[in-house]
């Protein structure tokens, strides 16, 4: 089971690393943001920045990566929703 | 510093518990889905999912619940995604 459980939870590490490289490429494409939510991503990023604290205080480096690349994306997502809005 | 990294990691909590719901009532509100990927969140429920297993196997009670409401969320928008892109 331990073994099991290290394994889902570097699933989900991946996940929350990776989830928002595919929402990244389809805005970079499109530079559509009209249906996306400024204040999700604020939110988001907020959480992330705060995960980060909290690994560096548990000394998790897999915490630290997974919430760092994650909030690369969600925060590129942030800047487009931001800079596109103003264009439009 | 053990109180204050505690209050830290309740913040991430609450942001990624509820950092879909302005995305939620947007996406309710006005059925626009275009410009979200859904990639995106078939891999971010995938990872909320996963967490909520390594939540349950760490028997954290906050992982779970905050995790709960953020999959609540991100789902939601999920069925939209598909329902509306159907639609158009």
């Amino acid at each position: 089971m331990n073994i099991l459980a290290e394994i889902i939870g570097y699933i989900a590490g991946i996940c929350i690393a990776t989830c928002f490289l595919p929402q990244t490429l389809q805005t970079i494409k499109t530079k559509n943001v009209k249906d996306l939510s400024l204040i999700s991503y604020i939110i988001y990023c907020t959480g992330m920045i705060c995960w980060i604290i909290y690994g560096i205080y548990l000394n998790s480096l897999q915490m630290i990566i997974f919430n760092l690349i994650s909030l690369y994306f969600a925060a590129t997502i942030l800047f487009m929703i931001i800079k596109y809005r103003k264009n439009h």
